[in-house]
């Protein structure tokens, strides 16, 4: 891994764990010396960030680590599940291989296993996040378009956009099983939607999937589980009236 | 034809020209005065039109003629879209034939040579709206949905929410070249999607085709052309404040 | 009610029970006998059944019963989930009033206590069904639109494309509960839909929420539980190879 | 302007002109030497590039110009209209100002002057594009979505896949005035949509929008006038069979 690669890791780190909070001013410097890291790779790093989102370029120079609002974190999911479903209407338009469709089928089972297990025991959430990413990992590919992949790949670099991003959070709520049901159930009917060729459904069922997420969101919000959420430091609460 | 077939399209006729304002209510036994027709088949008559929306029903018994608001127009125009949105949906979707869509390239390229013609002779509105006709039925066939089909054929039983409803009173207009244009843009788009199996794009062209005739409306009604309308006698003008 | 009226929801009742077998001729005069009721009522129900879609004209002059592909039962299924999407884009565009947004919540609620009561004692599906049927209604008078509840109205006629067509058929089925799960999840994400003047967004949901219909109807065509559906009888089973 | 940035614009230049040919290896030694830059700026230069997609990284280290096949600028142009469709339905559903949107109908109001000038005259095809690139700019404004900006933004970075970038090819054409008058009328509708705060139409006329540049693509490959698109040296013609 080259120097490069490691700051930025590093930095994305520090920053999503909350460790430099919403509002703090980085300089080259100062993010060198914490990382233990020369400035060339830094450099690279910060601006690397910035265009994910995740800093913010002051006009003095600089940057600043993002605060998110609650709406800025809707319209992410929304870009992302409105992506995923321009994903999803390739695979139905364009035909996908039935190896591929085999593939995802076999993916929902092991789903449905994870789900069905004896309830006192709880659910394996970690198993279900991989198979989950699995899952929206795949559907991308059926959809044969790097250009779009690339896209999908730099929505989802906001740990709070992405598939599996508030299911920890999730995980401790007790309305977990009938969100992660619905999930499943949606699954299951884009790959369904997909075989029939039927894009339009295959689209509007990605979308609204991703919309789960707006609700474990606010769930978290309510509970005060943002600590789950990987990035959840980077979330503005609205301050009381 | 029978004495129904017959008493039906007569009154049809009579109410769509304008003879019996709105809001004329109507005895079983003047309907068969008027039309020289007995009391049973003038009933079926009613009845038909009752469900077609021409005529409501009156609490205290009998009919009255239909007055359409602007607004109802629009919704009847919009349902039109919405379901013929289906059908190119489904066309696509299900695969259209070749020779099917062959068919569909002929009417385009037969719509072209209308639409290009010595621009100071003008444009040949009898041809264009048989072409469009034909266009717009044979879309449906390609859907393969005997259902649907009833469908259309009860939403454009009101003239005025027609494929090609309001073509004549645009024919008086000096926009009507810019708007046959831009329609023939669409049905070429149709068609594309149709053939590559993009049944999102398909069905939203179909639906954005439909709302050109919003754009006619408001003319005709801005313009006092009304008359050249079918069924525009029902169309309820608003009173000036 | 007149003779008119009594003699058409008697026939329509004797052929959605399966007395009258897919494929029957009906003449007026041996229907007059079997209803007990004079030729003239008779012929105008023949007329509106056929406009519904019960009964097939035969060239030769007559009705016959029609007998419903499981294609056709699938398509008249999407008509009526398209109808009432669009019913839910109007509502959301045109902006529900909050009395209106109240009151689905309430039926919300009331579904909600229907699911949660003790899963030994079962659903009751007959409350359900009420309930069910009030939110699709309240939701196409949010609309705003007479002309579209017309057109839902004449697509609900066929009764397995009703909300509720299959629900009694899913009561003997395993699957059951999740699938009310999974219904109730779309209604309460139509409401938030509205709420926030998402218009696409409600438009999507209500479609993919009739679909929930397909998948019924194949697990009662599969475990033969066709006689629980209304109107099942007319469907067509396919015939082994 | 500092060095890294001087650097980027200059890259991304002289890739886009053509002067590095697709499928060339470029070394940061090479590329420093070409421009008269030192090493650091142009690797981040490079790295930007290849986060733009201009640029593929090479297993063995270092970077390629890319070549484009037609499959990928047609997807680049659905992820950008797909995008632009989110931006007009957030427009439509977040409520546009009447600022805003008398804004927007100044635009419409510039470019109808553009159009209907005398004929003989021609097109002025740059302030065609320049009030055309506004009227994109302004209606993502309206979205207030900053998150959604910033994706937009990486979206057109690609210059083929932006609003403009197949106009100056399309001026060459007898078509232009049809396709021009087309998109104009696509402008129209979406504003209308907008304030009538019909989303789902507001989204579905971008996306359509957008397609327009698929047709002028392929009339600027059928026509050998990739010379006049900006970043057209990069696009793969398919080899004759």
């Amino acid at each position: 891994m080259s120097q490069s690669v490691a700051a930025l890791l590093k930095l994305r780190e520090v920053i999503l764990s909350g460790s430099l909070p919403p509002g703090e001013r980085l300089s080259e410097n100062g993010v060198a010396e914490r990382l233990g890291a020369s400035r060339t790779p830094v450099r690279a790093a910060l601006a690397r960030l910035a265009e994910e989102g995740l800093l913010e370029p002051i006009p003095s120079g600089g940057f600043m680590v993002k605060a998110f609002t609650e709406r800025e974190i809707r319209d992410a999911i929304e870009v992302r599940g409105t992506l995923e479903g321009l994903a999803a209407r390739f695979a139905a338009e364009r035909g996908a291989s039935p190896e591929g469709l085999a593939h995802l089928r076999d993916i929902l089972e092991g789903i449905d296993a994870v789900l069905v297990r004896d309830p006192a025991a709880g659910i394996d959430f970690t198993e279900y996040v991989t198979l989950n990413e699995h899952f929206h990992q795949l559907l991308l590919e059926l959809a044969e378009s790097p250009v779009l992949a690339r896209k999908v790949g730099q929505a989802v670099a906001l740990p709070f956009a992405s598939p599996s991003g508030f299911v920890m959070a999730q995980g401790a709520l007790p309305e977990a099983r009938v969100i992660l049901t619905v999930a499943q159930e949606q699954h299951r009917s884009v790959v369904e939607a997909i075989s029939l060729r039927e894009g339009a459904r295959a689209e509007a069922i990605m979308r609204e999937h991703a919309r789960l997420a707006h609700r474990n969101l606010a769930l978290a919000l309510r509970q005060g589980k943002l600590h789950l959420v990987q990035g959840g430091a980077l979330i503005q609460r609205r301050l009381p009236a």
